[in-house]
């Protein structure tokens, strides 16, 4: 593959994470040193008048309205999906047929079946799932620490994602309460990314009990879920996630304890993670707050300098910047189908555990 | 019953616990105007040398070493015991037999079965169980926010207690980490005093699910214990002691999340209670930070001055306050035996989970 | 002025912040509906490869390397200067003679006296001055509640701006520590943008007494400023800046002491703001933790959704936004040249003050 | 001098901080191996029925209403003057005359030239100034860990002391807001404070301006004071006490930077002390949440567990068992008269400057 390549981009949706997206196919290249290049070809929206404003907005070539009719064009290389979850199949399938690079909002369908699909239909081709909280500066970081093993041998993970979107009844009209739309409630909202971050972090989980709750009554969905857990690596695993945290906007973070320290993270505080480090003498122990802005910390060197936070969007760019040079390098992306298929896998016995009660095995 | 009886003490106990106890009955007069007076008369311990010397710096008329010969003496009135679990049932059964008003340390007895026998003995006296965290001022204003209805429907209360004792080999050959002592390990030490905050802030537990392990090979009991569970109330609750919470010290914390607030405490953080507030304009909604030592809290008018912060100890000191006046009105006291029975339930319930893996049934 | 205008951009500098002028450039229009558009016409710096190299990385159509050739240029209508303090005024000079919208990097000149001449030759043409603190949406919504009477009598104003870059020997060789390149050090670099965000929130300043120090011997700037004052509405202030802020990477911030209530800002933390209600009942009384994400707060419905963290160059996309929503109302933008001579007035009082030992009238 | 000898103290005032002091000579000997006894002898105050009832509460054997009664009874081996500033002098005065040891509250004196005579006075006698928080095991620990070098070279020491004491128009009638009674405001009741932990931790001053407030007229005391110093170890400070530092109870901190590391300090948090260690990698570098309560923490072994915090008087608890250590061993203590009167010289100095406009050398 010669540097520099151009790849043109079809993307579906217009919302709130599209412009995400949008921006950081913007963004990558001016902090990155990308070895490939981006296009932002076309945006599809149903309706007419939004979809224009939005490209006129985000600066795309071009505006449709119907997500068959570019996701085969010749012209582009990767269609990106930022649309409700019912339609993440569908798309990616007739993505995956014209051989396009496909990159997918999380969660990856509205089943662990369709999930499959998915993920056989994109075999071969390269491939993105977008759990962005990977790329929090803080939480590659976590994983740095992690793999340099200045935590040692893990006790207890424990993850929390609470937001208060579900008291507003308002939004209980939306997609993210249909079941059809959605497949379902804090489980796909949120408890994925938690799960993601998870098994990024502290490796594969394999047997697990969950129950699940839905407070409005008549909502399709799951308003919260809960979770135990054992992960492969012996540890303990727990696992909230809800739309009824009152009082927390974006808390998604976990701590990790292990035997030479711990972490301790929340998105709300993204740009800091405090780093206990049990080897110290102990009147000089303490969690130590990181600012997690450089020197030498994930992406510092691509973004701005020492003590100067970023933003949600960051996350986006370096998920973006980080496949292109997976792509370039010809090696493998992740999260990736496979990577959002193994967390389906966890959300489906957490489903499952719920209804029956019963712990599941992963194994 | 007269203003300003006197009630002689008859304490079982020399360890830290028994420190804290002895410093209660001492300080509690000089805080607060109670309406009975107590005495120190007489301390218990298996050492001559160590009860002599704990006599001495704690301010007992008398040293004794074989609690069989105190507890029935007729001077005495109330019997405390400060002593390892598996002397608990007995003492206190001996104590209640001879008629005395009987204080218990936590957990009540090694198993289910011994907390009934010694709730049943104990019927008809006056009687407390040292659950000394409902009275850290800020548990206690968090109880009286939560009765003022300002934290509304509650959707979720959370509880953690996490220290790092466990990973101490020498510990291991303590008595804490022996079955027959202590009839559980993370359970009875730190979950049960999680568990008892909750039902006090929250209500009634009526099912449940946990797991427990034990991370070091050949310990008798439980590192650490995990429970998922629904409260009467409608709420769901999440549940996590462990001595293996790498850089936490004391770390005995909740949270709640309800319709119209949520609250957060740590006992690390003693003196604070984060209050949000979700009827404020959304702009000026946040977690507040409270400083609960006055004015207007609980006990800041017995203690020290607003921005003074209080300790460990004076948890203990309030309890005996709170006795006293209960006493004194003829009234129950809590958390007494039935209290700490009702907590022996859940543990029992939680042991019995961890060993199905099924939900279990309070009701 | 018809809507749409484009204005053709000419900006000197391609160090980091010249980077964050251009990421502004580019970005505005996808956040907010400017009534104007802009385009990145030239960026110019003396290093041909590395001017060149900013070019294209930063989408600009034509790089230059000689200032004087470019801001006279007729497709040019703003002139953005983003160099050491030393070409400040030369600059802005020669781009105000030929009737250019100037923006200028803080401090405005190495001197008052070129302060003064720089103020005068842009009056009567819009211009900038990036104390960009000032747009911070926490700072925004700070002087929000003070207009809203949220703060009452002011009491006490307390800044501080902390970093460590002076401990850095290797530091000392570059142009902030060269008093012919920078004109002061922690000074110019980073006291300009307390007063900037001081009189912003809270108004003029009337008397002050200040020191500064030089930590390096040989060292021509000062590492470190310390000033009390006096402002115009009776409250005391206090500054302190200082290059030699061990473990402080970018520690801008400011306390704020009311009759009604105060306030706490530290940029490190840049999405929260604290606010303290003293119109609460005393036991309800505490810090709150406002995320200023939105809803409702300053820029939030322009950026991400609440509780999506904003970084540092989002308050450089809302100075140009806010720039260009003030031309295209023939409006005064501020912080512009006058308000920036206002801090070289303090500055130069401080100066003085630090000199003499004297307290300065600024009257 | 023989171990365990007893010594009677004869203690005036019945105020607040009487029972402060009172509750240390009760719990000295209950958390330290005290080498010396000390017996609460007889308390002093004007109202009879105050005096008793205080007598009664905390433990005193004789009651008394004329201070100078009392002072020199042969009986007496310490008088402990806990009362307003006004009666400092004369008491100290009589107690010297008679041999006594001598304790008194802070400030020394309501002038330097007060404070003169009573450390005249005292010469050659044991005696103490209560200063309690230089006994505050964080400020303790800090103290350690300067003197073991861990943080360098001193670049900046910031004191700060906010309560909002003053804004309470009731509380301008008491003694603390008469000129007569306690010879200043805010710098005799919080800025005396911060001016002791200063020099304790970061050596002699030897140049200070400053400027203090009233903010509510006809009021005789400051309300507010601030200065800027410089330190013998060429270090510089701030300082700023105020009792109109709305939504502070008790914020008594100081924050330190040097070369090799920096602390962070504030009594509302008294079990913590922030550590910053320069001398970690860059990317591990982050102030240290150290809860001071050990192990290996000063004191920790004289009160509970690590993980179970101290409150406000635990610090007179220790200054009373070092204070008995030192008198055993023949050894000077301190802060003693002496201290106090360097405060003193401070305090003059401060005076002086706010009344001049400049800077004053303590040389």
């Amino acid at each position: 593959m010669t540097a520099r390549s151009r790849f043109n981009i079809g993307m579906i949706g217009t919302g709130f994470i599209a412009r995400a997206h949008a921006n950081a196919f913007h963004q990558v290249a001016r902090f990155f040193e990308t070895p490939l290049e981006l296009s932002t070809r076309v945006v599809c929206g149903r309706n007419r008048d939004r979809v224009e404003a939005f490209r006129r907005q985000w600066g795309w070539e071009e505006a449709a309205t119907e997500w068959e009719s570019i996701v085969a064009r010749p012209d582009i290389q990767i269609v990106d999906i930022a649309v409700p979850n019912a339609l993440h199949k569908p798309i990616a399938l007739a993505a995956a047929a014209a051989g396009k690079m496909v990159f997918c909002e999380k969660p990856l369908g509205l089943t662990l079946e369709e999930a499959k699909q998915m993920a056989e239909a994109v075999r071969g081709l390269p491939n993105l799932v977008w759990f962005n909280y990977r790329r929090v500066p803080a939480v590659r970081f976590a994983r740095q620490l992690i793999e340099e093993d200045r935590i040692g041998q893990v006790f207890h993970y424990r993850a929390h994602y609470f937001n208060q979107s579900g008291t507003d009844p308002a939004k209980g009209q939306t997609w993210r309460y249909r079941r059809a739309q959605a497949g379902s409630g804090a489980m796909g909202d949120l408890l994925s990314h938690s799960l993601d971050t998870a098994v990024y972090l502290n490796g594969p989980i394999h047997e697990l009990s969950a129950m699940t709750h839905t407070f409005i009554p008549g909502r399709e969905v799951d308003d919260a879920v809960t979770a135990m857990a054992r992960f492969s690596n012996g540890s303990l695993g727990s696992f909230e996630a809800s739309r009824f945290g009152v009082g927390r906007r974006n808390g998604n973070g976990f701590e990790m304890y292990g035997s030479k320290g711990s972490l301790h993270f929340d998105f709300e505080d993204m740009n800091r993670l405090w780093f206990f480090d049990a080897t110290e003498a102990p009147e000089l122990e303490g969690a130590r707050n990181l600012l997690v802005t450089g020197p030498n910390h994930p992406y510092s060197a691509n973004f701005w300098k020492p003590g100067h936070p970023l933003g949600f969007e960051h996350t986006f760019i370096a998920t973006v910047a980080d496949f292109l040079d997976a792509l370039a390098k010809n090696e493998a992306f992740h999260p990736n189908f496979e990577d959002a298929l193994s967390t389906e896998h966890l959300l489906n016995a957490i489903e499952s555990s719920a209804a029956s009660g019963q712990w599941i095995s992963l194994a």
